[in-house]
């Protein structure tokens, strides 16, 4: 073998970023340094200890008792299919929800699943009446129903209290996606009835992606603990994560230690700030947020106020304005990240996300500046 | 909704431990740096940078100019489904090697990808000829034949040269794990003709769990390419990876930003010692263990010294030794993680891994030390 030269890159220095795009958002300095800790074994009783408060820390954020509750050692996206693949099998039916790209996302992980599934749609930037979904599952007599709580592709909010009261007593499972709400909106797992909730840490969480919550309630469980055959992901399967989480703490995979560490300090930091004082902040700094868009001219609220995230805010662009140089210059003068429209919004929106340790009021008042001054510049050359 | 109180759990406060398990191993100082660097975006120019340049480190590692070289968003299982559920389809044949758990795991993964799979099996502690393995890929007309290079429940160093050869001008795709062998032995994935071949980071490398080297050679591409249906796993779906990693960058999920800061440094640590100075210190450090152990009564080696893997060492504990309190004074009285027998030589081995960061002779002299004041310790007692 030849002898291998000394590599010609050097460390990394990436810039430091204002992220206010759709995830990930900026990370706490207590988090950064928590993923730093040396890393141990993930069978020593010490880390076990950790893992153990980690899934008592998320229950509390899902506001929820149920022992299944632990951080998925993937993103978002795996705690998606980690919820779609545990419960169902070939054959069953699944109702989607879909108005946007992560609706789309379950539908595809449904049908790979091998589920017959039924889309529920409507357009892009409308939240799905929740009467339609409760009629469709009755009809296709449906195993699951799915839901993207806070589409991401959208800044939709979808509404879900009435769907757990509607499933609560039949064998329907509902499944919710709350990738973008978790630690920025409320999200009741046990008293809304939610039966498999999922969400990514390097949204409101404010944790650098790499693992993702997620909780399974005994109705899951169960449904899970009569299925015919495997889970076809062998990675993704409870029903051997469970004994790793157990007592029996028989080793399935390696857990994704740092990255726990860091979970851990996320979600310390949610409880100490408190559920409801987080709401109120991404409350107040989204209305700052519209207030201070509503000024410039050439961007709108692309969705309708009743129906709009607090976190993510899609905004229309007017003709003339190119939104990707907008990205461009925002990132390239200002170290500010947003995002581009996704799907069928590409091109014709940008994202603006105002997400945990990102959603502050210095952060948006300097987005704004930087947008008046980059939008007015284009005009006055127009 | 009731006011969150604040939390009652403390920062984590996990010990400084010496890893010689079976991974993850010690990290080094410089990657835990690396891993707090302030998260950017996952589409952000200066990410994708670090992105190819992490592909390109890992190219170097592997051995290969194999295009799609790149870290799976998960720990070294995760990898181990990507590698699978990529190429096979319900109905395809494959065979895998099995003398260990790991090789049973990927039996597991296949049958759940709807494979047909046959085992060819060799005693725990033993390689497989690999002729067996030539032979039963044409018996079964096999689309693919699964190894691992490294068995890191018994110890054992698998041949594989020789399969390469053998179905380098065949349809037969090789698929070799190397979790435990890369960075510490040689992998030479296009001399050999590997056809996919993946790893973890938390062995030889030293980089923390949660993501995991991968590479697929032009002909697992071409096979991919030919599938008549979808990818059974959303996530690990390398036809919509390779869309993020190649030029057109469309999104699929979120990258685990910092754990490429890692895993980065670690590579580029690796490389700067050199890989051919990097094998030669793990065989001296081994030699160097191997020696000691044979001084101490009531421990032997589990495998044949031509079998032995350097940086994984199964040990068979004599009966009358608690091989469990055994690692549990390691632990406890010194702070050293060592590992237990798996599967069925469970109670019956321990596992000293020397990986990476953790094989120092430093380390080897003092786990040396310890275990003579404990057995030493023991036997007066008995």
């Amino acid at each position: 073998m030849e002898k291998t030269a000394v590599h010609p890159y050097r460390s990394i220095h990436p810039p430091e970023r204002i992220l206010m795009g759709p995830g990930p958002s900026n990370v706490h300095p207590r988090v950064l340094s928590a993923m730093a800790i040396p890393t141990i074994g993930h069978l020593d009783p010490r880390f076990l200890e950790i893992m153990d408060q980690t899934q008592e820390l998320l229950r509390e954020l899902f506001r929820t008792r149920n022992r299944m509750t632990f951080p998925v050692s993937g993103t978002g996206s795996a705690a998606m299919e980690t919820a779609l693949c545990n419960i169902l099998e070939p054959g069953d039916r699944l109702v989607v929800g879909i108005n946007g790209v992560f609706g789309g996302r379950m539908r595809d992980i449904g049908e790979r699943c091998g589920a017959s599934v039924h889309a529920v749609e409507s357009p892009w930037g409308e939240p799905i009446e929740p009467a339609r979904l409760i009629e469709a599952a009755g009809t296709h007599q449906a195993k699951a129903v799915a839901v993207v709580h806070a589409e991401t592709s959208t800044g939709v909010h979808q509404p879900v209290e009435a769907l757990g009261e509607a499933f609560r007593r039949t064998d329907t499972l509902l499944v919710v996606d709350t990738v973008t709400s978790l630690g920025g909106l409320p999200v009741e797992v046990d008293r809304w009835g939610i039966d498999v909730c999922y969400s990514g840490t390097q949204k409101c969480l404010s944790c650098p992606p790499g693992i993702s919550p997620i909780t399974f309630g005994d109705k899951a469980l169960e449904s899970i603990s009569r299925r015919k055959r495997k889970v076809q992901s062998w990675y993704l399967d409870v029903t051997m994560i469970q004994k790793y989480l157990g007592s029996e703490r028989l080793y399935h995979h390696t857990a994704p230690i740092n990255m726990i560490y860091a979970l851990h300090e996320a979600v310390r930091l949610v409880l100490e700030e408190g559920l409801e004082s987080r709401f109120k902040r991404h409350r107040a700094v989204h209305e700052l947020l519209v207030e201070g868009l509503e000024e410039i001219p050439g961007l709108e609220m692309a969705v309708r106020p009743e129906a709009r995230l607090p976190m993510l805010n899609s905004v229309r662009v007017r003709e003339g304005i190119d939104e990707a140089s907008l990205r461009r210059r925002l990132l390239e003068e200002y170290d500010i990240e947003i995002g581009g429209g996704l799907g069928e919004l590409k091109g014709k929106t940008i994202r603006i996300g105002i997400m945990g340790h990102s959603c502050t009021r210095n952060n948006v008042l300097l987005l704004l500046a930087a947008l008046v001054e980059i939008i007015g510049k284009s005009k006055r050359r127009g």
